[in-house]
């Protein structure tokens, strides 16, 4: 088994820097930082040590809102910022030449088993040895918004998939000629979920693209990861869980309502909506009566 | 018409300092933090210049909070704070003999009326040229939790009341011999709000207790204003809106909720709820199978 002791999370995006500093309630039904849940997540995977590429600056608040787990944390300054591929990048000194779990902080997961989501993903990594992706079932649609994986179930396996291509945010088009895999839904396909397990190759990938890449111009997770699949075994797990990006409007209110109404507060919280909506509607037909 | 140019905002609780920095959608769908809904709650309601009463060092980050307001704020360091009452006289060199607007940060307000809360509030005191506390009408059972009000009610008046007695956190026996206002619900007290209009009568009534209450103990906001109940006219306000406590467990969820019923987005947030409760319904019951 092949253990993974070490984790990157990408905090530095600018228009995201106040979101690990936002508090939720958790499902346990305490109240805690998106930070905190964040690395509870990567510990609940048996991994103790979390560089953080932050934006320069940000490291106190970040090391004040992660509570209790502060001591794990390597903070990495990403100045000069050039893009998704490069914060993770800053982060290769910290992980020499181990594998990596990877977790963005502006999504949170609920699980939809007893193993939360990023353990599912480092137990499949573990035990084969090479990068997994964490993806979903995701409607053609929200393709804007995601890198997309092309490839074939692997024999025997229920959620689990050989990826044979990575491309960001794909078109339609492409998405249908490249990227459909045999067994979904008709019109989804298999976007990822902001929790990787990296091989040190990725790592090595993203310094040669990096070096390629003009200056002015970001690198992409993605590009490394098509690499990847081109080159090694690379395994996308369909993890039995729920993506909630905090970054989008109404997205902390989602993650939210979702940890509530998954957790040990359900009753409680179910309560309170109802009170809320009978009351709120009651107003809208008093304002309506008035007006 | 009596002018209200000045507001003081208390937020150097210690444990809720990071309540203003929280982000919510607010009701027209914009994001921003708490701190700017509060601030718009005051500038709404006619009040230019604002004094934050801050622990020390906790300025900068309130000022970044507080966004295009930012220029609106005086920040005030409570050192070695001594309760409530404290923070607000903390603000008297900024209120000088001028009515003041106080809100507390940790209260966000959903009015009934076009007018927003605070606004009900100013017009009310700048009417009537005296103090002015906003209350609304609260089951015997929170009573641990408010200050309370008693008196009767203003005669060809529908919700203001001339204020006779003031109790801290009353106990029901208090209440009931102390606090009975006719007309309530049974059962029901005026609790206050958040809000208040405070004359500049009142901060000499602070600053005389603080000069008499014993080092080590806290000066509260309700002691000086049962004084001034006794010595001037002093008003209570039922407010047409609904307070939501953001320090609380899922103070903020219950906040942001009633923000989003209330507002341009409604129907989108109804929508997503009933497809986390399907969705969240779905995983109880295969947990549920499963096990």
């Amino acid at each position: 088994m092949m253990k993974i002791r070490k984790a990157i999370v990408t905090a530095a995006g600018a228009s995201q820097r106040s979101l690990p500093l936002q508090r939720l309630v958790d499902r346990d039904g305490v109240e805690k930082s998106a930070l905190q849940i964040v690395i509870e997540e990567i510990v609940s995977a048996g991994v103790d040590e979390i560089a953080l590429v932050v934006c320069p600056g940000d490291g106190d608040s970040y090391r004040q809102a992660a509570g209790d787990h502060a001591g794990r944390l390597h903070m990495v300054e990403q100045h000069n910022p050039r893009g998704y591929g490069d914060a993770i990048l800053r982060a290769a000194d910290f992980a020499r030449d181990e594998p990596v779990l990877h977790l963005v902080s502006d999504h949170l997961y609920v699980s939809r088993e007893s193993q939360r989501c990023a353990q599912q993903v480092v137990e499949i990594a573990s035990s084969q040895s090479c990068s997994v992706s964490a993806v979903q079932s995701t409607r053609e649609s929200m393709l804007p918004y995601y890198g997309t994986i092309g490839g074939r179930l692997v024999p025997q396996q229920q959620r689990l998939y050989e990826v044979e291509n990575v491309i960001e945010k794909p078109t339609p088009t492409q998405a249908e000629q490249q990227l459909t895999v045999p067994g979904l839904r008709a019109g989804h396909y298999l976007c990822v979920f902001g929790v990787h397990v990296l091989m040190p190759s990725v790592m090595e990938l993203l310094a040669a693209e990096l070096a390629a890449t003009p200056p002015g111009r970001n690198l992409q997770l993605s590009a490394a990861l098509a690499n990847v699949a081109q080159r090694e075994r690379y395994l996308a797990l369909e993890v039995a869980g729920d993506r909630y990006n905090i970054g989008v409007k109404y997205g902390i209110l989602n993650a939210q309502l979702a940890l509530a109404l998954s957790g040990k507060d359900r009753q409680a919280v179910l309560t309170d909506m109802l009170e809320l909506l009978a009351s709120r509607d009651r107003q809208t037909e008093s304002l309506a009566t008035a007006n």
